[in-house]
Protein backbone atom coordinates (compact mmCIF):
# COMPACT_ATOMS: atom_id res chain seq x y z
CA UNK A 1 0.00 0.00 0.00
CA UNK A 2 1.48 3.53 -0.47
CA UNK A 3 0.79 6.13 1.88
CA UNK A 4 2.01 9.71 1.78
CA UNK A 5 1.48 12.78 3.64
CA UNK A 6 0.06 16.15 1.40
CA UNK A 7 -1.62 19.11 1.79
CA UNK A 8 -4.91 20.79 0.21
CA UNK A 9 -5.66 24.24 0.76
CA UNK A 10 -3.25 24.91 3.46
CA UNK A 11 -4.15 21.59 5.19
CA UNK A 12 -1.99 18.61 5.71
CA UNK A 13 -3.70 14.87 5.79
CA UNK A 14 -1.78 11.49 5.54
CA UNK A 15 -3.82 9.29 2.88
CA UNK A 16 -3.63 5.82 0.73
CA UNK A 17 -3.12 6.35 -2.56
CA UNK A 18 -4.67 4.72 -5.03
CA UNK A 19 -3.15 3.39 -8.82
CA UNK A 20 -6.72 5.91 -9.80
CA UNK A 21 -4.80 8.86 -8.47
CA UNK A 22 -7.24 9.08 -5.87
CA UNK A 23 -6.38 9.19 -2.01
CA UNK A 24 -8.59 7.87 0.71
CA UNK A 25 -7.95 10.61 3.60
CA UNK A 26 -7.18 9.04 7.10
CA UNK A 27 -7.65 10.27 10.37
CA UNK A 28 -4.02 11.62 12.13
CA UNK A 29 -1.01 9.37 11.68
CA UNK A 30 -0.61 6.19 9.92
CA UNK A 31 1.96 5.13 12.45
CA UNK A 32 -1.16 5.18 14.77
CA UNK A 33 -3.41 2.67 12.44
CA UNK A 34 -5.01 3.31 9.03
CA UNK A 35 -8.37 4.72 10.00
CA UNK A 36 -9.85 6.17 7.29
CA UNK A 37 -10.91 9.52 7.54
CA UNK A 38 -13.94 9.01 5.25
CA UNK A 39 -13.32 11.74 2.35
CA UNK A 40 -11.28 11.03 -0.50
CA UNK A 41 -9.02 13.67 -2.24
CA UNK A 42 -7.16 13.60 -5.78
CA UNK A 43 -3.31 13.75 -5.82
CA UNK A 44 -3.80 16.33 -9.11
CA UNK A 45 -5.28 19.13 -6.61
CA UNK A 46 -2.62 18.08 -3.82
CA UNK A 47 1.08 19.21 -2.73
CA UNK A 48 2.95 15.95 -2.11
CA UNK A 49 4.84 16.44 0.89
CA UNK A 50 7.71 14.44 2.97
CA UNK A 51 6.40 11.65 4.27
CA UNK A 52 7.43 12.70 8.25
CA UNK A 53 7.53 16.19 9.43
CA UNK A 54 10.87 16.77 10.60
CA UNK A 55 12.29 13.03 11.89
CA UNK A 56 15.17 11.96 12.95
CA UNK A 57 17.34 10.74 10.12
CA UNK A 58 20.22 8.09 10.51
CA UNK A 59 22.71 8.14 7.36
CA UNK A 60 24.51 5.64 6.40
CA UNK A 61 28.42 5.60 4.74
CA UNK A 62 30.14 3.59 2.75
CA UNK A 63 27.19 0.77 2.31
CA UNK A 64 27.88 -0.68 -0.69
CA UNK A 65 30.87 -1.64 -2.03
CA UNK A 66 31.17 0.02 -5.59
CA UNK A 67 30.86 3.69 -4.22
CA UNK A 68 33.45 2.89 -1.08
CA UNK A 69 36.12 1.91 -3.96
CA UNK A 70 35.14 4.86 -6.20
CA UNK A 71 35.34 7.36 -3.22
CA UNK A 72 38.81 5.50 -2.17
CA UNK A 73 37.58 3.97 1.32
CA UNK A 74 37.87 0.41 2.39
CA UNK A 75 34.42 -1.54 3.13
CA UNK A 76 34.07 -0.35 6.98
CA UNK A 77 33.90 -3.48 9.64
CA UNK A 78 31.16 -1.34 10.88
CA UNK A 79 27.46 0.04 10.26
CA UNK A 80 29.19 3.92 9.18
CA UNK A 81 26.59 5.89 10.88
CA UNK A 82 25.81 10.26 11.40
CA UNK A 83 22.31 11.92 11.53
CA UNK A 84 21.00 14.39 9.36
CA UNK A 85 18.82 17.45 11.27
CA UNK A 86 15.34 16.98 10.73
CA UNK A 87 15.47 20.37 9.31
CA UNK A 88 17.26 18.65 6.30
CA UNK A 89 13.99 17.26 5.24
CA UNK A 90 12.09 17.81 2.09
CA UNK A 91 9.55 16.41 -0.19
CA UNK A 92 8.99 15.44 -3.50
CA UNK A 93 9.09 18.68 -6.06
CA UNK A 94 10.37 21.28 -3.15
CA UNK A 95 13.91 22.58 -4.26
CA UNK A 96 17.11 21.54 -2.62
CA UNK A 97 18.90 25.13 -2.16
CA UNK A 98 22.44 25.24 -3.41
CA UNK A 99 24.45 26.86 -0.61
CA UNK A 100 25.94 29.89 -1.29
CA UNK A 101 29.57 28.72 -0.33
CA UNK A 102 28.74 25.34 -1.89
CA UNK A 103 31.61 24.29 -4.12
CA UNK A 104 31.45 20.23 -4.72
CA UNK A 105 27.65 18.99 -3.73
CA UNK A 106 26.65 15.75 -4.76
CA UNK A 107 23.44 13.39 -4.90
CA UNK A 108 23.41 10.24 -2.98
CA UNK A 109 20.07 8.36 -4.33
CA UNK A 110 19.15 5.73 -1.13
CA UNK A 111 16.41 3.67 0.11
CA UNK A 112 14.95 5.29 3.44
CA UNK A 113 13.32 2.85 5.78
CA UNK A 114 10.77 4.87 7.85
CA UNK A 115 10.47 2.96 11.70
CA UNK A 116 6.72 1.73 12.94
CA UNK A 117 7.28 1.20 16.20
CA UNK A 118 10.01 1.63 19.17
CA UNK A 119 12.43 -0.88 18.52
CA UNK A 120 15.11 -1.77 21.23
CA UNK A 121 17.09 -4.99 21.02
CA UNK A 122 15.67 -6.19 17.89
CA UNK A 123 16.72 -9.65 16.29
CA UNK A 124 17.77 -9.35 12.48
CA UNK A 125 15.06 -11.90 12.16
CA UNK A 126 12.27 -10.09 13.82
CA UNK A 127 14.00 -6.17 12.53
CA UNK A 128 11.42 -5.83 9.49
CA UNK A 129 8.24 -6.08 12.14
CA UNK A 130 9.77 -2.43 12.82
CA UNK A 131 8.94 -1.51 9.57
CA UNK A 132 6.45 0.83 8.63
CA UNK A 133 7.21 1.79 4.74
CA UNK A 134 10.13 2.27 2.71
CA UNK A 135 10.60 5.74 0.24
CA UNK A 136 12.98 7.17 -1.66
CA UNK A 137 16.08 9.70 -0.38
CA UNK A 138 18.25 11.66 -2.02
CA UNK A 139 21.58 12.48 0.63
CA UNK A 140 22.83 15.49 -0.07
CA UNK A 141 26.09 16.35 0.88
CA UNK A 142 28.98 18.93 0.63
CA UNK A 143 32.04 17.26 -0.40
CA UNK A 144 34.45 19.98 1.28
CA UNK A 145 32.74 20.30 4.43
CA UNK A 146 32.34 16.59 4.91
CA UNK A 147 35.86 16.23 4.10
CA UNK A 148 36.82 19.25 6.65
CA UNK A 149 34.48 17.54 9.42
CA UNK A 150 35.60 14.08 8.94
CA UNK A 151 39.08 14.66 9.35
CA UNK A 152 38.49 15.48 12.92
CA UNK A 153 36.24 12.21 13.04
CA UNK A 154 32.59 13.68 13.17
CA UNK A 155 30.47 14.83 10.28
CA UNK A 156 27.37 17.48 10.74
CA UNK A 157 27.12 20.44 8.09
CA UNK A 158 28.56 18.44 5.21
CA UNK A 159 25.23 16.48 5.50
CA UNK A 160 22.81 18.86 7.46
CA UNK A 161 21.81 21.63 5.53
CA UNK A 162 18.45 22.84 5.28
CA UNK A 163 17.41 20.70 2.35
CA UNK A 164 19.85 18.24 2.10
CA UNK A 165 17.22 15.53 2.46
CA UNK A 166 14.83 15.02 0.12
CA UNK A 167 12.48 12.22 0.83
CA UNK A 168 9.40 10.57 -0.77
CA UNK A 169 7.24 10.77 -2.44
CA UNK A 170 5.33 7.76 -1.00
CA UNK A 171 6.33 5.40 1.36
CA UNK A 172 5.36 1.74 0.11
CA UNK A 173 4.38 -0.81 3.14
CA UNK A 174 4.41 -3.71 1.86
CA UNK A 175 7.89 -4.49 -0.48
CA UNK A 176 11.13 -6.98 0.38
CA UNK A 177 13.62 -3.98 0.90
CA UNK A 178 16.36 -6.90 -0.20
CA UNK A 179 16.70 -6.84 -3.97
CA UNK A 180 15.47 -3.71 -5.66
CA UNK A 181 16.63 -1.21 -8.52
CA UNK A 182 17.76 1.74 -7.48
CA UNK A 183 18.43 4.55 -9.99
CA UNK A 184 19.08 8.46 -9.36
CA UNK A 185 18.96 10.66 -12.83
CA UNK A 186 20.29 13.94 -13.57
CA UNK A 187 18.68 15.97 -15.97
CA UNK A 188 17.46 12.81 -17.06
CA UNK A 189 20.31 10.81 -17.46
CA UNK A 190 20.86 7.59 -15.12
CA UNK A 191 23.90 8.50 -12.81
CA UNK A 192 22.95 5.55 -10.26
CA UNK A 193 22.06 2.27 -11.48
CA UNK A 194 22.20 -0.02 -7.97
CA UNK A 195 20.50 -2.53 -6.42
CA UNK A 196 19.80 -3.08 -2.78
CA UNK A 197 20.97 -6.67 -3.02
CA UNK A 198 24.45 -4.92 -2.37
CA UNK A 199 23.50 -3.48 0.80
CA UNK A 200 26.99 -4.37 2.57
CA UNK A 201 24.15 -3.97 5.83
CA UNK A 202 20.60 -4.51 4.96
CA UNK A 203 17.80 -3.84 6.33
CA UNK A 204 17.08 -6.00 9.20
CA UNK A 205 21.33 -6.00 9.93
CA UNK A 206 20.91 -2.03 10.21
CA UNK A 207 17.70 -2.59 12.57
CA UNK A 208 19.45 -4.86 14.90
CA UNK A 209 22.73 -2.66 15.06
CA UNK A 210 21.04 0.51 15.72
CA UNK A 211 18.05 -0.66 18.11
CA UNK A 212 21.26 -2.63 20.45
CA UNK A 213 22.28 0.76 21.18
CA UNK A 214 19.68 2.83 21.04
CA UNK A 215 16.04 2.83 21.60
CA UNK A 216 14.16 3.86 17.72
CA UNK A 217 11.04 5.63 17.53
CA UNK A 218 7.67 5.58 15.06
CA UNK A 219 8.87 7.65 12.46
CA UNK A 220 12.85 7.57 12.48
CA UNK A 221 14.43 7.57 8.49
CA UNK A 222 17.41 5.38 8.00
CA UNK A 223 18.83 6.41 4.97
CA UNK A 224 20.58 3.60 3.94
CA UNK A 225 23.31 4.70 1.96
CA UNK A 226 24.27 4.99 -1.85
CA UNK A 227 25.67 3.47 -4.63
CA UNK A 228 28.20 3.67 -7.14
CA UNK A 229 28.05 6.51 -9.42
CA UNK A 230 27.30 9.99 -7.16
CA UNK A 231 28.80 13.28 -8.24
CA UNK A 232 28.05 16.89 -8.14
CA UNK A 233 24.70 18.98 -8.96
CA UNK A 234 24.63 22.68 -10.01
CA UNK A 235 21.66 25.61 -9.72
CA UNK A 236 18.95 24.49 -12.24
CA UNK A 237 19.42 20.33 -12.24
CA UNK A 238 16.98 18.32 -11.68
CA UNK A 239 16.95 14.95 -9.48
CA UNK A 240 15.40 12.14 -9.95
CA UNK A 241 15.89 9.00 -7.21
CA UNK A 242 13.79 5.72 -8.26
CA UNK A 243 13.08 3.11 -6.24
CA UNK A 244 11.53 -0.45 -7.98
CA UNK A 245 7.80 -0.32 -6.00
CA UNK A 246 8.24 2.80 -4.58
CA UNK A 247 8.05 5.59 -7.34
CA UNK A 248 10.03 8.44 -8.28
CA UNK A 249 11.11 11.05 -5.79
CA UNK A 250 11.84 14.71 -8.09
CA UNK A 251 13.65 17.55 -6.67
CA UNK A 252 15.13 20.80 -8.55
CA UNK A 253 18.25 22.51 -7.32
CA UNK A 254 18.06 26.19 -6.70
CA UNK A 255 20.53 29.13 -6.16
CA UNK A 256 20.03 30.06 -2.90
CA UNK A 257 20.51 33.79 -4.02
CA UNK A 258 16.64 32.33 -5.70
CA UNK A 259 15.37 31.68 -2.36
CA UNK A 260 13.32 34.34 -0.62
CA UNK A 261 15.32 34.41 3.06
CA UNK B 1 15.32 32.60 36.18
CA UNK B 2 15.31 29.09 36.87
CA UNK B 3 13.50 26.68 34.93
CA UNK B 4 12.74 23.14 35.80
CA UNK B 5 10.49 20.47 33.87
CA UNK B 6 9.45 18.32 36.54
CA UNK B 7 7.28 15.29 37.20
CA UNK B 8 4.43 14.78 40.58
CA UNK B 9 2.13 12.03 40.47
CA UNK B 10 2.98 10.50 37.37
CA UNK B 11 2.01 14.46 35.00
CA UNK B 12 4.86 16.37 34.19
CA UNK B 13 5.00 20.43 33.98
CA UNK B 14 7.32 22.90 34.15
CA UNK B 15 7.71 25.53 36.64
CA UNK B 16 9.84 28.46 37.90
CA UNK B 17 12.40 27.18 40.86
CA UNK B 18 12.57 29.52 43.95
CA UNK B 19 15.43 29.95 46.52
CA UNK B 20 12.71 28.34 49.21
CA UNK B 21 12.06 24.86 46.89
CA UNK B 22 8.71 26.14 45.51
CA UNK B 23 7.98 25.55 42.47
CA UNK B 24 5.57 28.34 40.41
CA UNK B 25 3.79 25.95 38.49
CA UNK B 26 3.47 26.95 34.42
CA UNK B 27 1.15 26.85 31.86
CA UNK B 28 2.26 24.30 29.04
CA UNK B 29 5.78 25.03 27.70
CA UNK B 30 8.18 27.93 28.90
CA UNK B 31 9.27 28.19 25.30
CA UNK B 32 5.95 29.19 24.43
CA UNK B 33 5.59 32.22 27.25
CA UNK B 34 6.20 32.28 30.89
CA UNK B 35 2.09 31.56 31.88
CA UNK B 36 1.75 30.87 35.53
CA UNK B 37 -0.83 27.91 35.91
CA UNK B 38 -2.21 29.37 39.32
CA UNK B 39 -0.02 25.95 41.37
CA UNK B 40 2.84 26.08 43.93
CA UNK B 41 5.06 22.59 43.68
CA UNK B 42 7.26 21.63 46.08
CA UNK B 43 11.22 20.68 44.80
CA UNK B 44 10.99 17.97 47.60
CA UNK B 45 7.91 16.26 46.22
CA UNK B 46 8.50 16.61 42.48
CA UNK B 47 11.24 14.15 40.46
CA UNK B 48 13.68 16.69 38.53
CA UNK B 49 12.82 16.11 34.66
CA UNK B 50 15.35 16.63 31.56
CA UNK B 51 14.67 20.14 31.07
CA UNK B 52 13.06 18.74 27.29
CA UNK B 53 11.32 15.91 26.17
CA UNK B 54 13.82 14.40 23.43
CA UNK B 55 15.21 17.56 22.07
CA UNK B 56 17.71 17.63 18.57
CA UNK B 57 21.09 17.93 20.38
CA UNK B 58 24.40 18.75 18.39
CA UNK B 59 27.82 18.03 20.30
CA UNK B 60 30.75 19.88 19.60
CA UNK B 61 34.38 18.40 19.80
CA UNK B 62 38.05 19.34 20.29
CA UNK B 63 36.33 23.00 21.53
CA UNK B 64 38.73 23.61 24.53
CA UNK B 65 42.12 23.60 23.33
CA UNK B 66 43.38 21.17 26.52
CA UNK B 67 41.33 19.00 25.98
CA UNK B 68 42.74 18.40 22.51
CA UNK B 69 46.02 18.15 24.01
CA UNK B 70 45.06 15.28 26.24
CA UNK B 71 43.46 13.86 23.55
CA UNK B 72 46.43 14.24 21.11
CA UNK B 73 44.24 16.41 18.35
CA UNK B 74 44.90 19.71 16.87
CA UNK B 75 42.67 22.47 17.67
CA UNK B 76 39.88 22.40 15.04
CA UNK B 77 40.26 25.23 12.05
CA UNK B 78 36.20 24.54 12.39
CA UNK B 79 33.56 23.65 14.75
CA UNK B 80 33.85 20.33 15.04
CA UNK B 81 30.00 18.72 15.54
CA UNK B 82 27.88 15.95 15.56
CA UNK B 83 24.30 14.55 16.72
CA UNK B 84 23.11 13.18 19.35
CA UNK B 85 20.03 11.47 19.42
CA UNK B 86 16.87 12.61 21.19
CA UNK B 87 16.87 8.94 22.88
CA UNK B 88 20.26 9.93 24.82
CA UNK B 89 18.52 12.47 27.09
CA UNK B 90 18.25 11.62 30.85
CA UNK B 91 17.44 14.04 33.42
CA UNK B 92 19.23 15.21 36.62
CA UNK B 93 19.46 11.95 39.16
CA UNK B 94 18.33 9.68 36.48
CA UNK B 95 20.92 6.68 35.60
CA UNK B 96 23.39 6.69 32.93
CA UNK B 97 23.47 2.81 31.25
CA UNK B 98 27.24 1.46 31.06
CA UNK B 99 27.02 -0.85 28.14
CA UNK B 100 27.36 -4.72 28.25
CA UNK B 101 30.26 -4.74 25.95
CA UNK B 102 31.38 -1.03 26.79
CA UNK B 103 35.18 -0.77 27.42
CA UNK B 104 36.33 2.61 27.68
CA UNK B 105 33.26 5.26 28.45
CA UNK B 106 34.21 8.48 29.42
CA UNK B 107 32.62 11.24 31.40
CA UNK B 108 31.88 14.94 29.40
CA UNK B 109 31.26 17.55 31.45
CA UNK B 110 29.37 20.40 29.42
CA UNK B 111 28.08 23.78 29.22
CA UNK B 112 24.41 23.33 27.15
CA UNK B 113 22.65 25.81 25.54
CA UNK B 114 18.71 25.43 24.95
CA UNK B 115 17.70 27.69 21.92
CA UNK B 116 14.51 29.82 22.63
CA UNK B 117 13.41 30.60 19.12
CA UNK B 118 13.99 29.86 15.50
CA UNK B 119 17.25 30.95 14.49
CA UNK B 120 18.48 31.15 10.95
CA UNK B 121 21.31 33.38 9.61
CA UNK B 122 21.85 34.84 12.76
CA UNK B 123 24.94 37.14 13.35
CA UNK B 124 27.41 36.14 16.16
CA UNK B 125 25.90 40.47 17.88
CA UNK B 126 22.44 38.79 18.15
CA UNK B 127 23.29 35.33 18.66
CA UNK B 128 22.26 35.47 22.42
CA UNK B 129 18.69 37.15 21.54
CA UNK B 130 17.75 33.25 20.53
CA UNK B 131 19.01 31.30 24.09
CA UNK B 132 15.93 29.95 26.20
CA UNK B 133 19.15 29.46 28.25
CA UNK B 134 21.82 27.12 29.78
CA UNK B 135 22.03 24.23 31.84
CA UNK B 136 24.66 21.10 32.38
CA UNK B 137 25.48 18.21 30.34
CA UNK B 138 27.19 15.43 30.47
CA UNK B 139 28.20 14.24 26.77
CA UNK B 140 28.96 10.68 27.41
CA UNK B 141 31.02 8.56 24.65
CA UNK B 142 32.00 5.28 24.22
CA UNK B 143 36.01 6.07 23.02
CA UNK B 144 36.41 2.63 21.89
CA UNK B 145 33.08 3.17 19.35
CA UNK B 146 34.06 6.63 18.92
CA UNK B 147 37.36 5.85 17.36
CA UNK B 148 36.06 2.71 14.95
CA UNK B 149 33.57 4.89 13.50
CA UNK B 150 35.67 8.15 12.98
CA UNK B 151 38.48 6.08 11.30
CA UNK B 152 35.13 6.51 8.91
CA UNK B 153 34.67 10.24 9.20
CA UNK B 154 31.48 9.59 11.61
CA UNK B 155 30.11 9.31 14.76
CA UNK B 156 26.85 7.83 16.00
CA UNK B 157 27.35 5.44 17.96
CA UNK B 158 30.07 6.12 20.13
CA UNK B 159 28.04 9.14 21.88
CA UNK B 160 24.59 7.55 21.18
CA UNK B 161 23.61 5.04 23.47
CA UNK B 162 20.38 5.43 25.39
CA UNK B 163 21.23 7.25 28.52
CA UNK B 164 24.59 8.75 27.12
CA UNK B 165 23.09 12.81 27.50
CA UNK B 166 22.25 13.68 30.98
CA UNK B 167 21.21 17.22 30.73
CA UNK B 168 20.38 19.41 33.90
CA UNK B 169 19.12 19.73 36.75
CA UNK B 170 17.47 23.11 35.84
CA UNK B 171 17.82 26.26 33.03
CA UNK B 172 19.17 29.27 33.60
CA UNK B 173 17.66 31.91 31.64
CA UNK B 174 19.63 34.85 32.88
CA UNK B 175 23.57 34.07 32.80
CA UNK B 176 26.75 35.70 30.67
CA UNK B 177 27.81 32.02 29.25
CA UNK B 178 31.25 33.42 28.57
CA UNK B 179 33.03 33.23 31.80
CA UNK B 180 31.53 30.41 34.16
CA UNK B 181 33.73 27.72 35.89
CA UNK B 182 32.70 23.68 35.00
CA UNK B 183 33.34 21.30 37.45
CA UNK B 184 32.89 17.52 36.98
CA UNK B 185 33.42 15.18 39.75
CA UNK B 186 33.47 11.73 39.99
CA UNK B 187 32.82 9.92 43.21
CA UNK B 188 32.93 13.78 44.70
CA UNK B 189 37.06 14.01 43.31
CA UNK B 190 37.18 16.62 41.15
CA UNK B 191 38.23 15.47 37.74
CA UNK B 192 37.80 18.97 35.46
CA UNK B 193 38.30 21.80 36.08
CA UNK B 194 37.41 23.94 33.33
CA UNK B 195 35.88 27.76 32.57
CA UNK B 196 33.83 28.25 29.49
CA UNK B 197 36.00 31.44 28.62
CA UNK B 198 38.54 28.69 27.55
CA UNK B 199 36.25 27.11 24.66
CA UNK B 200 37.54 27.96 20.94
CA UNK B 201 34.02 28.21 19.79
CA UNK B 202 31.80 30.33 22.27
CA UNK B 203 28.21 29.92 22.72
CA UNK B 204 27.38 33.17 20.08
CA UNK B 205 29.70 31.56 17.38
CA UNK B 206 28.61 28.57 17.69
CA UNK B 207 24.99 29.77 17.37
CA UNK B 208 26.03 31.96 14.36
CA UNK B 209 27.70 29.30 12.30
CA UNK B 210 25.21 26.56 13.07
CA UNK B 211 22.16 28.82 12.07
CA UNK B 212 24.39 29.88 8.86
CA UNK B 213 24.03 25.99 7.50
CA UNK B 214 20.61 25.22 8.92
CA UNK B 215 17.33 25.83 11.04
CA UNK B 216 18.07 26.05 14.85
CA UNK B 217 14.87 25.20 16.31
CA UNK B 218 13.22 26.52 20.07
CA UNK B 219 14.23 23.38 22.26
CA UNK B 220 17.73 22.52 20.25
CA UNK B 221 20.39 21.90 22.22
CA UNK B 222 23.81 22.80 22.29
CA UNK B 223 26.78 20.53 24.06
CA UNK B 224 29.40 23.39 23.78
CA UNK B 225 32.76 20.48 24.08
CA UNK B 226 34.54 19.54 27.15
CA UNK B 227 37.38 20.70 29.05
CA UNK B 228 40.73 18.75 30.01
CA UNK B 229 40.39 16.23 32.49
CA UNK B 230 38.55 13.44 30.72
CA UNK B 231 38.35 9.92 31.99
CA UNK B 232 36.69 6.35 32.47
CA UNK B 233 33.51 6.07 34.03
CA UNK B 234 32.22 2.08 35.94
CA UNK B 235 29.60 0.73 37.31
CA UNK B 236 28.43 2.29 40.49
CA UNK B 237 30.12 6.03 39.87
CA UNK B 238 28.62 8.86 40.72
CA UNK B 239 29.05 11.81 38.14
CA UNK B 240 28.30 15.27 38.92
CA UNK B 241 29.07 18.45 36.62
CA UNK B 242 28.63 21.55 38.38
CA UNK B 243 28.59 25.05 36.30
CA UNK B 244 28.49 28.47 38.22
CA UNK B 245 25.16 29.92 38.44
CA UNK B 246 23.01 26.74 37.05
CA UNK B 247 23.50 24.13 39.66
CA UNK B 248 25.10 20.53 40.08
CA UNK B 249 23.77 17.72 37.78
CA UNK B 250 24.39 14.22 39.39
CA UNK B 251 23.92 10.90 37.94
CA UNK B 252 24.54 7.16 38.62
CA UNK B 253 26.37 4.92 36.56
CA UNK B 254 24.66 1.55 36.25
CA UNK B 255 25.40 -1.60 34.51
CA UNK B 256 23.26 -2.59 32.12
CA UNK B 257 22.54 -5.91 33.81
CA UNK B 258 21.01 -3.85 36.91
CA UNK B 259 18.67 -2.07 34.38
CA UNK B 260 15.44 -4.04 34.12
CA UNK B 261 14.68 -3.95 30.09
Amino acid sequence: MKILRYSINGSSYYGILGRDGNIERLKGSPLEGLQPAGYVDHLGSARVLSPLYRPRVFGLGYNYRAHSQEVGKSTPTLPVLFMKPSTTVIGHEESIVYPPDGENVHFEGELTVIIGKEARHVSEADALDYVFGYTCGNDVSDRVFQRRESEFGCLLVGKGYDTFAPIGPVVETELDPSNLHLITRVNGEVRQNGNTADLVYGVSALIAYLSKYMTLLPGDHIMTGTPAGVGPIKPGDTIEVEIEGIGVLRNKVLSATDVTP
